[in-house]
């Protein structure tokens, strides 16, 4: 008997007409008993929202403890009524909730990490019943309060059960058709590409290509868990996330990803020393800002440097609180924000044994007078910033450069 | 340092405001340290109607477990929203829903009953915080899926917590002053009870002076725990139910109660032969039908015997369908149903030791021209089961008849 994890986010459990066609899928995984099915739901689209705003009224910084307690009740309500909706159809089926499945988390409240399942006990439950019914985006710390995932936890939930019970797939419902070579968007020969990756797929979350949790990949690769990306509202095969073969890595690019919600913060003239950068980056991890492109000038006099790096848009607040509390500490002259740059990255497992990609995407920008105002590269990326309203140019541009829209493409 | 638990109901918490009145109870009860507190709140008000309505739109029978599950959501958002309160005002709080507090049920959702608490785990958690905002009406059962207590269970809750941390007080805030001789919306010169014994209390609950749900009598009673009833929109004391004792007996009669939410039903003609009661009463039982008053007429044939019974009128379709599937074995000729009864009752422990209270009860009824259709007595209480359009009058009856309106009157 297979196993199949099937996770729904909010639009797909908005309300009752939305659960029936998760219904008809969920049922459908089951195929008269062949499967049992491990469905993960999140909270019905604007609950947590709702939530967040009525804790808003009641505090202007709430405990971040009791809002996780708060706004896991959304994903509850979710579980409890799709399951009657699986008993009503005659289903042998339960609700499970965080502390139930016993999904283990660290205590960062908000943006917490799963640490462990108790598989034997979800086993038990899969034994007994035919369908379970997991509540995403919660999980309890090691004092039994209840923590949540951070915005998109629930995939993360999703991977992180399918590999507990052993599940033969995961698949994950989203309201596009799978992960494409660039954002339809922005680019109208944007193609769905039918298997990718995890550090590809790593990558082209990393940046903004939002169709699943980065840390739902990063869980699906440690544990070489298959994840199918798929649409709710078609049978079609949607993108399987899955362990790098042969036939990756003769495709040179897979995607164009970009990132419109990072600032570049410029902390200038700071004192050339050893322990500068740590003492920029520590409080900045401390906080749990996640620190992207890190440049720092080679230093013109030996005393001073620029330490130029960049932040999502999000942490903005935190990151200037951060960095004027460390600035005479640095004795640094002055602290630059610039909110218009756009990241724009290509990506791909064939860069591994190909040369030669950077400096065509660094031409292909300058043909079109794109300046380029930071570069990083890692092995299968290479990433530039830029000003913002080159994205759409730059994406464009660079989707042609690799033929991106070209079935099967292999550029050499 | 004393502990006190105070208990608050969802008109107390729907709303910030209304928080913020419990936040003055809640702080001052804490005294600055001098005692740590325990709060038991129920769901902000029309938030478990909102929870209930919802599951309707889903299933015409929701499936138990998983209604339990939605509706303790409710307490879960009152309790983090409280503590959030708490926090921000600089006190060292948490919430602490029912899983957390181990607070063990059976599984009779809906209307589970404590079994235990995990009194070292909350005396803990008071060790480590000032004040605990613990999550009322909910449970878990020995599966670990979540339970309700049934209406008004958070007054369970609270006595259950109150014993579990051996507090010196529990104090239930609720929107009247505390326990009355009588209804004073029926009858005007009802008076506030200073002090009742806990069996009194129980005749009162269970009689419709909704003050207080009867388990959580019951349970007081069991461990010897005072319950202070007292309203939320004043300081003064109310009702202490308590220990019965010496100057208790001194009154005759504490309070008069009624019910108007009764049904008799009259199975005519069953066969007058041993096993008939139960084939009637076992499965209204097992169905979880609290049968009050019973009535076997003497079998005048020597062959069939009416059998009359009182139901709460909640259950009326549930008893309807029950009878007609054993119709046919008990060989009933027809079943009788009347709505337009109620129950009116005098209580008082001094009953123990006097008599002729029964017989003042029937005289003063008959004086009104009012027909007693069913009698039961039991040590601390007479009731008669009459027509309800003589509720009224034979309240302000009886509450003249055995000197209510006076202080302190002892009858002899």
């Amino acid at each position: 008997m297979g196993i199949i994890v099937q996770k729904f986010g909010g639009t797909s459990v908005a309300n009752l007409e939305c659960m029936q066609q998760v219904l008809a899928k969920v049922t459908s995984a089951h195929c008269d008993g062949a499967n049992k099915v491990v469905v993960v739901l999140s909270a019905m689209s604007g609950e947590t929202n709702r939530l967040i705003d009525l804790a808003s009224q009641w505090s202007t910084r709430p405990d971040s403890a009791e809002m996780d307690s708060l706004v896991s009740t959304g994903e509850q309500v979710s579980v409890a009524l799709f399951s009657m909706l699986l008993k009503d159809a005659g289903y042998n089926a339960r609700s499970i909730l965080g502390h139930q499945a016993e999904i283990k988390t660290d205590s960062k409240f908000g943006r917490a990490r799963i640490l462990d399942i108790n598989s034997d006990r979800l086993k038990s439950y899969l034994e007994e019943y035919d369908i379970l019914v997991v509540a995403g985006f919660q999980g309890i710390n090691c004092d039994g309060r209840i923590t949540t995932l951070g915005r998109g936890g629930s995939d993360t939930s999703a991977v992180a059960l399918a590999v507990a019970v052993d599940a033969d797939v995961c698949e994950i419902f989203t309201d596009v058709e799978g992960v494409y070579t660039t954002d339809p968007n922005l680019c109208s020969t944007a193609r769905k590409i039918p298997k990718i990756s995890y550090d590809e797929m790593l990558e082209m979350a990393s940046m903004g290509a939002k169709v699943l949790q980065i840390r739902s990949v990063e869980f699906a690769k440690k544990y070489n868990m298959t994840v199918h990306v798929r649409s709710t509202f078609s049978d079609c095969n949607g993108t399987f996330v899955t362990q790098e073969d042969e036939s990756m890595e003769a495709v040179l690019v897979s995607g164009i990803a970009y990132d419109k919600d990072q600032i570049r913060v410029t902390v200038c003239d700071v004192e050339d020393r050893p322990g500068v950068a740590s003492a920029i980056f520590l409080p900045l991890a401390d906080a749990g800002i996640v620190v992207d492109m890190i440049i720092q000038n080679t230093s013109r006099d030996g005393k001073t440097t620029d330490m130029t790096f960049t932040v999502p848009r999000n942490d903005l607040e935190k990151t200037q609180e951060i960095i004027n509390r460390i600035e005479s500490d640095i004795k640094a002259s002055e602290v630059l924000i610039d909110e218009r740059v756009s990241k724009v990255s290509v990506i791909g497992v064939g860069m591994r044994s190909h040369s030669g990609v950077a400096s065509r995407m660094f031409e292909s920008l300058c043909k079109e007078g794109i300046n380029i105002l930071m570069i990083s590269t890692s092995e299968i990326k290479v990433t530039c910033l830029i000003e913002e309203k080159y994205t759409e140019l730059a994406v464009g541009t660079l989707h042609d450069t690799f033929e991106l829209d070209k079935e099967g493409h292999v550029c050499t």
